[in-house]
């Protein structure tokens, strides 16, 4: 049988490393989840811990302090933590991101300075695109990066930044010169510390991802070092479409993970609900609805494991990553909305991780590229 | 043009009740909205306020207190409530539910002891139905009322229950004869302040509708006087499937207004965020999406307008209601979706209409019968 | 209750009309319908009868031989000729369009010319705008009109033209003035049998609709009596454009009828259809559909009669036409393939009423303007 | 890039196998699918031809004619043969079902008394399960065959087989003792030549599928050598159990075929066909529906690569090979039907290939089990 779960790719090493941290996780999320969403953020102490136990920055060689794996490992840390349908630590961002970003266009000396206390945990990344007037149209955005004497100077602001009230190292995209378009945008690494004019928003109120903090962040006459210059000046946004596919396969890892967890639960739930003289799985409609999901469920995971595996041997295209991110998204979003319905009213108490997944599901369609821009990016290779 | 936020049936003084609660509503919601969702529910002054501006009980006689209406009067106000997007306050349920409930199956001596209170916003009122293993299925309920020498003696718990934190007036339905199934089931009215071994759960947490009162109710030898009885004995389940067809309409109504809502903050909002060198609403997906749901927000309308209308007239027949209540909420569900969908991230944060839309919408398709229940319904009238 | 197939508009002369007409379809369709759709077309007696009864040009004042009636009565017939499911009949086109185009826009003498014979069902009409290049966008037709000294000079071809294949007048869409696009267009009526030059393809062979004549027509050099201009020169998109928001009404109307006609064989089928030890029916994944297909008829239903209701008091808006044309189309062929489904095997055989609604149904979201053309027609009204 | 087409499990000799089939079949269907439609079956020739070719019965050891290969080689030609939307010819009925219903079943006298002449092409094969009054609930069927003392003496009729107006051999599921329900059914092979009393209905008039036969068949004591006897007595259904997961993967080739096939049909037309000043591909819904139907093809050709190689490694478990049954057809349709409105009115006229695979694909829902039946299949399995 074709087991719905089987993820072939996960072998070897990463095996081991998924059942670490499947331990770990297993202790740590139900012992703090919910605290975590009340303070609408994860505890700096998860991070340090996550650090020790070689968790955070992954594909990022020994040398720097990281796991010395590649993308494979990454992912099997994200189906680790997936499984528990919790959305509130953002290491998809800070290591699958931020960390690679610095690997792979920092500088010897930018690499040295950052990845080993981004790998313990010390530092928090994020990458701050979107703007509140510029988000699909990336190209659009308007903070701005003069360079100056005693290095760039920053103005404008950000909005809707994963690990935002958080992040002590912030890559942001900033419009180097305008007349340029998108060949005007260049990367400049924030360092929040030191950084005087900066300020954060208090965390967005979002109808789900209630441990995620999201945050507004604002540049006011910021002064950076010259060196903080991440890659080339220009090279911005050549440089974010690059890393896309990957980013874009980490959705997809948390959506199927999302999709399978909601299936489980609720074919659990209705085995044991008792309705109208016996289990609510003994009425039709309710075995119809849960065949489609299982199947749902079946094909994205076979699809991930597909777009997986070729992306660890020769790359995946960026056609079939933006279909992995639209695609598995949406069955994300209609699986869990069947199964919730399944619940009935306990399906919309937050109590239940039905309700949970379903308040977290929706921000899948918009973030990472939204599923429009996914199709578009499609129809142009057809 | 069919207009499509025409309501034909509202006329003669119901247009002008309509013309007061909206100015009433216009004033209170958005000044009070966001402390009621933060506290889990609306202060009791504005069930107060509400009681002096005639916004109670709108169906009830004059001589009880009442207005002296009809449903008509009923769903005007709610209506003019939902135009707000607000999910808090539990009228639909106090004035519609439970006080109609007092007045047609209650006693003399009930309606003057209870009424005018309700009128006023002394008194909130709350229906008790659904139990922690029984919700569709209500026939099964196990909340016993024992007939004893010194008044009913009722033992068991509910759950979901709106108002359920406030109210001082609770419907319960409770089994006074397991032997007979649906046939044992009788509605007990419980004063809660005078009720020993009654207690409330904390608010339930839920995806939405923070700012309404969802309980959890625990009945632990409550003692209720005789004469609490509402209607006959064995009769309840009768009495509450008679008053359905109502309920749902006004769950229709609510879903019709949020889809309308919804359509107008989308509408505005699409034509002024500007992406890729235009308003969105140049883009034809964005285009496409809106007329959809333009279209369903129409025939929405005008589909409860007749179903309304039906109902002022002659009754609206039960399958037509059943229609009513799981097509409209269904409609509601998905037009919000999509229209969350293009408010891109903003759609995603609760300070945005859209956002709580979708986090109220989803409960509707389950309450008021959930909406598999309400296909069964419907095809045996086949 | 409401009933499913009320039509509250279909009042006085109408109802007899209405009586008359079924009495006359309930006997001629079921000994004719296989005839006219081996034959590709339905047999020139059979329009010359319904001449006699009155059915044709039913809006036409009795002066010019017509009905003396209304859009109402044209209504009335399309209702009772498409209970049936049959498509063969072309009457729309030729009583709602055609004959309606030379009332409207001809001149006296035009009126006298064609109108009674048309009504008689001497003379069959066509209207004919689409060509093979040029469909959605009508102003992109190439077929020209040249004014010569011996009257219009016709040169090109159009294609899809329903009575193509019987047509006796054929109202054509022609360029005269290429340099003005839309402007440019002007209404010819071609004589068919007078006409040199004119010759017909075979009937084109189609998914459904197989007792409609649609051919492709050729025009080589035909020539057209001056006073054969329609209306004003220059002024065909302008008329064409006039009358659609009434055809897209009778789309509706056959979308509506079609629907109810496989509710009720389906309701039908399924309780007679015994499998697994009891009828179909008692399946609730098929109570289940058939709720759903029910709703539906009945919300298109109340829907379209609203739309008739305005229609007939004071004209429909363009938007809203084009939303009763997409949404009852496309409600028609979801409903239709639900059905289709619960008729298993039977469904896809064409002895089947189930089989023939959906081979026929697949037009009516491409024809009348395509459904993503309304789209764009509401959205633009927003 | 995944290229969508890719067949990975179509390896060594079944790509030879492939090319050869292609060269074949891209000559012989253009030229004749017309007239086979036209006569609804195809030639006995060109079975024949096929036979020759080794076409036939490719999983049948060689020793018995066969082709020596495995399932991998019927699929590989039956991807062959769909890659033309062609539906006519009955060959995965005859050599994926009846062929191997005799090899795995037969005694070694059956063997090499049929499979010879199936493998030649002299005889046709044709498995008759359904009945007028029994579909899904095989068990319920009423074709009785009697042990005589010459012989079975069979009694009842078929409906809806495939080839049965041509088949020379007809594997009967016959009730050959009612008191047993589904373990009293048995399988007989009926030799149409020899069979007094055996006769065939017209070809049955479909939606689509025009070239394929499909027949009611007739048997009045019609009788048949004892030695017919398929497999044990009584194991009729079991037998026909078993043999299901690969029926349904061979449905699932087809679907995933039609699939691909519309899709490059439509990208072809809307990237040539112009509107509004412009191809079609150009307006934004065009390129997000084609997106759309490139996702899904994509995803289900993964799919079906995913079950074929478990099929061909260790065999498809039961509930895959059903949500692979279900859900394939039901892509199939979904892209199918939005290809075909893309094409405007020409995606209705029967000419283009996207309106036969339209007419044609309805049918997959429904035979090798409908998709409700499937769906029961999956749950039970949860
Ligand atoms: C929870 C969350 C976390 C996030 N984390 C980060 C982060 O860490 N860093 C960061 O930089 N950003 C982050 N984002 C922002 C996210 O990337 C953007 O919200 C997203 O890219 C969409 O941009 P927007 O919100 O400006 O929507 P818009 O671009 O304004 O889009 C609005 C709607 O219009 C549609 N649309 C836009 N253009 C077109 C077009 N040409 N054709 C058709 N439709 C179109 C969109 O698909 C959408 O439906 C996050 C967002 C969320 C919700
Ligand atoms: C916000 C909110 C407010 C509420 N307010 C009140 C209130 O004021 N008073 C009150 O009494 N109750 C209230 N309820 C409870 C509500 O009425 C119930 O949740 C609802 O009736 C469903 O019951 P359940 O939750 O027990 O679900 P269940 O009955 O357990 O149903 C679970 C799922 O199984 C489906 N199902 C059940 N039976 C069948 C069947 N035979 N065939 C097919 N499917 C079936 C259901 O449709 C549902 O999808 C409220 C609920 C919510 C969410
Ligand atoms: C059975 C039948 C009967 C008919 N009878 C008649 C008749 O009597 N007289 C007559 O004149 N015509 C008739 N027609 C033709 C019909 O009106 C046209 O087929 C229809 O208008 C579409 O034009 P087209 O076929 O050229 O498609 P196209 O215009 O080429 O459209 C192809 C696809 O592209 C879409 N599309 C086009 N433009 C856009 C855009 N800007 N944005 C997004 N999508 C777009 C369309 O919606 C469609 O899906 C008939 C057609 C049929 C099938
Ligand atoms: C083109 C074509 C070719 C065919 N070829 C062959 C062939 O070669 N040999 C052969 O033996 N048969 C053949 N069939 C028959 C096919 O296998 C049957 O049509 C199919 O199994 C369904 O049976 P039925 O038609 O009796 O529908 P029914 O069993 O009467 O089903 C009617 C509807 O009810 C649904 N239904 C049935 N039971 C349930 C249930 N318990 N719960 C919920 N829904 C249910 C079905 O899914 C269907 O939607 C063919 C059919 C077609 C259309």
């Amino acid at each position: 049988m074709i087991d719905a779960t089987a993820r072939p790719w996960m072998t070897g090493d990463a095996a081991d490393l998924f059942a670490m941290a499947t331990a770990f996780f297993d202790r740590e999320i139900p012992a703090n989840r919910e605290r975590w969403e009340a303070q609408r953020c994860v505890d700096r102490e998860f991070w340090l811990k996550c650090g020790e136990l070689g968790l955070l920055c992954a594909s990022i060689p020994v040398e720097y302090g990281g796991g010395g794996g590649s993308f494979l490992h990454q992912a099997t840390i994200q189906e680790a933590y997936a499984r528990h349908g919790d959305r509130s630590w953002g290491n998809s961002m800070h290591s699958g991101v931020v960390a690679d970003y610095v690997y792979e266009y920092g500088t010897e000396e930018q690499r040295q300075r950052w990845l080993p206390k981004m790998a313990s945990g010390e530092l928090i990344g994020a990458l701050a695109m979107t703007e509140p007037s510029a988000g699909s149209d990336l190209k659009a955005i308007r903070t701005k990066a003069v360079r100056t004497s005693r290095g760039w100077l920053i103005n404008g602001s950000k909005i809707f930044i994963t690990n935002g009230g958080s992040a002590d190292l912030v890559v942001v995209a900033c419009s180097t010169d305008p007349s340029k378009g998108a060949k005007g945008i260049s990367l400049i690494v924030v360092e929040t510390q030191a950084a005087v004019g900066f300020t954060r928003g208090r965390p967005l109120e979002k109808i789900g991802q209630h441990g995620a903090d999201t945050n507004e962040l604002f540049f006011d006459d910021v002064l950076v070092p010259e060196e903080n210059l991440l890659g080339e000046e220009g090279n911005g946004f050549a440089m974010m479409m690059h890393r896309l596919p990957q980013e874009r396969l980490i959705v997809g890892v948390t959506a199927v993970t999302a999709t399978e967890l909601a299936l489980s639960v609720t074919t659990d739930y209705v085995k044991h609900r008792e309705a109208f003289g016996g289990p609510l799985i003994d009425k039709q409609h309710i075995r119809f609805e849960l065949a489609e999901c299982a199947t749902l469920a079946k094909v994205a995971r076979i699809f991930l494991n597909e777009c997986m595996a070729t992306h660890l041997s020769t790359g995946l295209d960026l056609p079939t990553s933006a279909m992995c991110k639209w695609w598995l998204t949406d069955v994300q979003c209609q699986v869990i909305d069947k199964c919730l319905q399944l619940h009935g009213g306990y399906g919309y108490m937050t109590e239940y991780t039905i309700a949970r997944l379903y308040a977290d599901a929706r921000a899948q369609r918009i973030y990472g590229g939204t599923n429009e821009i996914q199709k578009e990016l499609i129809a142009r290779s057809l």
